[in-house]
């Protein structure tokens, strides 16, 4: 049989130094790699895409108002100076625990310690034919497809002279009271109250219909029970209609049924359930119901030597509590196991992780958010410039932080979006005209 | 037989003006709506994109040096205060000249006068199988394209264990020597040279070779010949193979036979030939070599009443010499076919049309370009200071002159490109490893 072992650029420096495989260049994965650095061992990063993403303005860019390359930088930029550490772009599609090897398409890459980043993906609760009608928001590619869709909607439904189509074209329908869904609904009401006002000539856009749709008993349910309420409010005087204990029961293109309500609506969007990423099956362990890897306290995984798994894709409970899928959580996983790394090449035990709480944050459009820090809570216009603030200092290391900052300002003072592109397409959606 | 006119947001308005359709959004058809504002007329401007597109910095999204949103505007927002004009996002099919009507696949629209303004897109010379492989720059998503395959070529290369296959990866083809060959050849040598050099670990994307193959005696044909000489210097100070007098003679994803030599090469981009767009042979008049319409001097078409035919899609001589497909060009003949429009309207015959050329420009990478303007010539850096000042002043009107030139500084100051990003794809392409 032969060997399709890859000459990975860390298997061809000279031998001897462990090699350290890190899957996914997320926040979690970045930080291992960062945090091996100047450390004697090989690092090997890989991830299926060219660049590392800051996921908590993705929404931003889904909605027009911040680029891609506001918020995703090349990997191999991140780590240039980082002589001990390598990237590939590759797509990973299995671990032999075992064998102690990736399984990559192209072959595999032998690892002494490998550490699992590759984060979740969207859940549909077993209605994966969901998924077309109302695709979720994950990667650049996913906002890109969100953009269009908003876009196209008020394009169609310039177009449309039906005037019952023209209302599904002018309504949208978030599912999922989370952060990110609370985050688009606010930010898709804006751009129709404030953005697309003056563009149209036979549709009045402000007349566009924002439903969140929230299965559970309150909206941002990781928050406290009263920032919940401010939050919804915050939402309603932005024109979104918010629904909660609304399980949406069924979805295709031309609208979703609410318990058993059926509502017309050509745009719908998808921020409900998350799921562990695929490859955790390949371990041959046994997942926690999200699909997440049950891990020990120092985040390593019981039977697979070398193996530790963080972030969104880990399972762990700290006073009885799962830790959230948080970034700050990530990347606090993603130190602590290249030290607990470190530790087992000296042969010493590793450290049990502890997470230490930097609070939590929800944006709801224009100068309007709820903020939950070390005990307090903050809502509206000050939670909103804490938000702003954290996330201006949060892009440092990112070239971007400036030009994210003046398209920002433009965003705000303006009420314009900067981003307002149909790209990836020269098609409408289907939906025949009378 | 049923109507199937569509009620545009013209044509619902109060009727008795003449409604005057555009089809086009470019430099042509987006000054000649705005050149209409105040007058009695109803305009509808049709294109199949919802963005005006700042070509001539086209190039600069191709090899990530700027954002989409950089150079492109919604046609709504630059027509939002014009009230006499609307904007359709839609795919014009056809021309009815004597039923005087537009066929769109969801139906028609009657026009008084029809200002076609569709352009050009790019001629393979008879071989249509080669636009896979070599991809030209029109529009926002060929750029997105040419992009993700000059980065993925050096990711592909990093992985390349074969040596002859990694040269393949390195080595990059630009057919046609024109400004937009030019502009393409002088970027990628630079992202070779300056850009990617320590990201990557096992290649030295220094020594990616950068081909520019020109059919005729000399790139640049539409300059005198000292400045054609002056680039082509350029071009070699950046390590460009300038090859003139070759033409493409086959071509496919692994490479293009040059006369009868054959080149292996992963990337190859296409800057030859352009054709008018297909629409114009819905006209129903004789075209010229290169698909465009002859026009009269007052840039109606004979037979067609109420038609006007403008930039690149027009076919105009002027001192026995064809009008060269330039963005002034078509903006001047833009505000002329509405002008004339006027006239006829007010039962005065049309004026005829007479170009003032505003020069010539050609960027060559970073500090050098070549300029003829009002018969004065410079080169170098005079002539690409020259070349940043026209284009930041042309971008006035764009909301981002402010963005673009805060992304050329980075650009310029720390040899970085911004919009590294591969997007719209997760899969590295074919060509599996050793």
């Amino acid at each position: 049989m032969p060997d399709n072992t890859l000459h990975t650029p860390a298997s061809v420096q000279p031998k001897g130094r462990p090699h350290v495989v890190i899957l996914g260049g997320g926040f979690g994965g970045l930080t291992a790699a960062k945090s091996l650095r100047g450390e004697k061992v090989d690092v090997t990063l890989i991830d299926q895409r060219n660049h590392h993403l800051f996921q908590p303005l993705l929404y931003q860019v889904a909605t027009a108002a911040l680029n891609p390359s506001d918020i995703a930088v090349p990997i191999r930029r991140i780590l240039r100076k980082q002589r001990n550490a390598s990237v590939l772009l590759a797509e990973a599609v299995g671990v032999d625990t075992q064998g102690k090897q990736v399984l990559l398409a192209e072959g595999t890459i032998p690892y002494d310690f490998l550490i699992l980043a590759t984060g979740a993906t969207h859940s549909y609760f077993g209605h994966p034919e969901w998924a077309k009608a109302a695709p979720g928001l994950k990667t650049i590619d996913d906002a890109l497809e969100i953009r269009k869709r908003i876009l196209l909607a008020f394009e169609s439904a310039e177009w449309e002279t039906d005037p019952s189509r023209q209302k599904a074209w002018l309504t949208f329908i978030i599912v999922g009271g989370g952060p990110t869904g609370v985050e688009l609904a606010g930010a898709i009401a804006e751009i129709a109250r404030h953005v697309m006002t003056r563009d149209f000539r036979r549709i009045n856009p402000e007349k566009a219909r924002v439903l969140l749709m929230e299965a559970g008993s309150r909206i941002l349910p990781g928050f406290s029970p009263d920032l919940s309420q401010r939050a919804a409010e915050a939402l309603s005087r932005l024109g979104v209609e918010v629904f909660t204990g609304h399980p949406v029961t069924a979805l295709d293109d031309g609208g979703a049924t609410i318990g058993d309500e059926r509502v017309e609506a050509r745009t719908i969007l998808w921020a409900a359930g998350v799921e562990g990423s695929p490859l955790a099956r390949s371990l041959g362990v046994q997942l926690d119901s999200g699909g997440r890897v049950p891990i020990q306290t120092d985040l390593s995984v019981t039977g697979a030597p070398g193996l530790f798994v963080i972030g969104d894709l880990a399972s762990l409970k700290q006073d009885g509590k799962p830790l959230p899928a948080l970034a700050p959580v990530a990347v606090q996983e993603g130190r602590h196991a290249a030290k607990n790394i470190v530790r087992a090449i000296q042969g010493l035990p590793g450290l049990p992780f502890r997470y230490r709480s930097q609070g939590m944050l929800a944006t709801i459009g224009r100068a309007a958010a709820v903020a939950e820090v070390a005990g307090l809570k903050f809502y509206g216009f000050v939670a909103w410039l804490f938000w702003l603030l954290v996330h201006i200092v949060w892009l440092i290391g990112f070239r971007n932080r400036f030009l994210v900052v003046a398209e920002w300002a433009w965003t705000y003072l303006r009420y314009e979006r900067g981003a307002r592109l149909i790209t990836c397409t020269v098609q409408r959606p289907s939906g025949k005209r009378s």
